[in-house]
């Protein structure tokens, strides 16, 4: 088909954006796989796009709630069984009570199923259930507690984000910090709104912990050009560094941002992926001190792993006034959310099953709780035999605990004349292993790393690992 | 919970954008039912908030996707069914072998299901068999075939809308066309993207028919005021005025293009919605003229109505060249589409299944015909339903043959100081039925209207219609 005639110039922000995530080097891995060759895509957090499995009670709920006919048909054939002495059934092969019961309490709150468009919010329902979720979470009672009416239900935590940063920016000299190196979502959509990207550099060395320091040299620097700081960007996990805060690096950033005036974006989604270290929240630490905070979560990450089914929720705390304006900063992130009528249904109940899992003694609890295990786990073994390789890797060395779903390695020895780019596209055209670049995500200058998502089956690592250290120490010698 | 005493200066574009459609009147609505008053919220085309049940089969096979282990347990119940002589079940009770190998066969060409982040345009399989749907519905071979490549998948003909329109304005003058009145997600857009919005105005006495010469002075006057025009929006059939346009009025709007040089932005999302008259696409009419088009669709309209599950296409043809790069237009939609990974996955299996419905004398067919049939027989009795109430109000006349799911008819004899936006609101706080002003989707000065979504079941609107009669004249007497 044809290319018009027409030469047309473009949204320049568009134009500049980067997103190595989905960049060169995962493109000429797709282009490999047309070709017929095995590909290990780790170079993004999709779980089930490495053979894992979602969770038993998530879809069988949300099945049920997609086609509510069937609730009556399970009924009635477990009668049915329940007649038949000898049935070649067994009890496994029936939906339990509990998850009927779930499921027409989730047709009856919805009103309307699936198939409406929501409130803008999201379901009033599910809102309900993720307060509660925030104060069993955080402990909150009283005046604490989460509002309904501040939460957003979003198209995955990349649409809370970028709708956060929509409203911030509003003037070309407004600036957002973030961590360097940072998921590219944030430094794209900074580009995308016009603002100032205003780097902040975790320590590496001290296992990417964050610094008080480090953040007012930050936000110095970028007041002494001109820049009008108006937010903190904190990954908690870490992505790509999968590095854990402690509650004193949660209390700095809060310390730092009541006297700058800066809200806080916190970005929660990694929040069950810490593997025996403990998740401390922004809106618990922050308790009644007036710090706005924006706090996301995702149901594409911890052991749930839907990111296909775009699905999450932002919670507003202490919004601020705005200047010039009767309208609530909720009235207008309502306003927005509006113009884009509501985030899809089946990441709507998703989530609502995510912030409600089966109740401990009910039929699937179980099973929910082996197949979480067993995820967590299962994870948690993949980082360290990725980890262990590095350790027969010349010049490779791994900061911060385990966290996330990422690790990201620095590469100390790379040839002269070669990056990190140069390396991770070699690497795929050698294993077929789909890395990013550490550049991808920002990294102190005269560095090189990449991150792997450790997300592929052992069997797959246990074969590509040994031919990765081979490469390795091979590419470094020149 | 608190407030922050932070004043932030927010995005003015934000803060200016407005959407009616979700504005004060819906709000109202909501408070009222909150209330417990009936609603009736004819303010939006949510077919299924007003008891529209979803297509039998697209859920069957919807659920089927979402919990895969059901396909086998279905197979193995059909059997022993069939062993069973005298079983108080019947044949209906089971899903057909068709819909089985439906959903075998999405998660095979899906490779990952529906849990997995999909390639950024959408799932292969789901573009190829738009490009097949486009294909036989204009009849297109040869070189005039639609290319897989060139088609995104998206959430819902909204975010299309916005993204087109995002890499389309570049700067604070260029301007986008669109129709007086319009769906405000347009308007709301472009004050978004800092774009200039230039009204055009259908012939509302002659059924809102297009005209060139309107089209020559609405570009003629914007471009001396200095605005750099780019693109024209159509709504075929319109929204707010359900309109349909004929093949003449389709090519007139290509010429336009043409010579001046602009995209067309063809939201097409209505195209089943035209009882009995003749959906015209702007592909068709295009055929091998080398004016970029940007065609949108849903799963929203049509008789499908699965608004809440987020899920269309754009198709792009002839993508322009872009200034200044090297990128071609698809690449830079393509990086667009990235930044938010993909659109949801069960939006993309229902727009699957809305470009390849089950086929002739397949087992599924025969109800999925009937349940269309009755669909949109229903919508057009209930557009003419409402209609005949219009003829017995002073005053009001409705222009346009009946198209989409709408109704926009003038109301003429508004008492001196009133105006649409009075008058929906004590429609609303006395009959419980919800419209949209007029002026929320723009209209020639001094003139007022107001939508309506002929969507509320007939008992409903029997009830409802004469005490809107009854309203009307007593409000147009003052």
């Amino acid at each position: 088909m044809a290319t018009s005639n027409l030469e047309l110039v473009v949204n320049p922000r568009v134009l500049e954006m980067e997103y190595a995530v989905r960049g060169p080097i995962p493109q000429r891995a797709a282009e490999l796989k047309r070709q017929g060759r095995e590909i290990i895509p780790c170079n993004i957090g999709n779980p089930q796009a490495l053979g894992q499995s979602p969770l038993t009670y998530f879809r069988q709920v949300l099945a049920l709630v997609e086609e509510p006919s069937k609730i009556a048909r399970e009924r009635k054939l477990k009668e049915l069984f329940e007649e038949t002495p000898g049935s070649p059934l067994s009890e496994d092969d029936f939906l339990s009570e509990y998850v009927l019961e779930v499921s027409e309490r989730i047709l009856r709150l919805s009103g309307t199923g699936t198939g409406a468009y929501t409130e803008s919010k999201g379901f009033a329902f599910v809102r309900q259930a993720v307060a509660e979720f925030i104060n069993r979470r955080d402990g909150f009672t009283g005046d604490l507690q989460a509002d309904p009416e501040r939460i957003f239900l979003t198209d995955g935590a990349s649409d809370a984000a970028k709708r956060i940063l929509n409203v911030l920016i509003a003037a070309p000299n407004d600036g957002v910090m973030i961590p360097i190196p940072q998921y590219p979502l944030y430094s794209a959509s900074i580009t995308m709104f016009g603002g100032v990207q205003v780097d902040y550099y975790p320590d590496e060395e001290r296992d990417w912990a964050l610094d008080r320091q480090e953040l007012e040299r930050a936000y110095r620097q970028a007041t002494r050009q001109g820049v009008n700081v108006k937010a903190i960007v904190v990954i908690n996990p870490g992505n790509p560094t999968g590095a854990v805060l402690d509650e004193e690096s949660v209390r700095e950033v809060i310390d730092f941002a009541e006297e700058h005036r800066l809200a806080i974006i916190a970005d929660e989604v990694y929040q069950e992926n810490v593997y025996g270290e403990k998740f401390v929240s922004f809106a618990r630490v922050l308790g009644d001190r007036p710090v706005p905070l924006f706090s996301l979560h995702s149901i594409s990450k911890g052991f749930f792993g839907e990111c296909g089914h775009r699905g999450g929720y932002m919670e507003v705390r202490n919004p601020p006034r705005i200047a010039g304006s009767d309208q609530s900063l909720i009235d207008l992130l309502l306003k927005q959310a509006s113009v884009g009528l509501c985030s899809n249904t089946a990441g709507q109940i998703l989530t609502y099953l995510m912030v409600t899992p089966p109740e401990e003694g009910s039929e699937p609890y179980a099973l929910f709780q082996r197949e979480k295990e067993r995820i967590l786990q299962d994870l948690y073994e993949k980082a360290q035999m990725i980890r262990a390789a590095f350790d027969e890797m010349e010049g490779v060395k791994c900061f911060g605990k385990t966290g996330a779903m990422y690790l990201f390695p620095r590469l100390d020895k790379l040839p002269e004349g070669t990056n990190d780019f140069d390396y991770c596209m070699a690497l795929l055209e050698e294993t077929g292993l789909v890395t990013v670049n550490g550049s991808g995500f920002g990294q102190k200058p005269g560095t090189h790393h990449l991150r792997i998502a450790f997300l592929p089956p052992k069997e797959q690592l246990q074969e590509v690992l040994p031919k990765w250290i081979e490469f390795h120490n091979r590419y470094v010698r020149g």
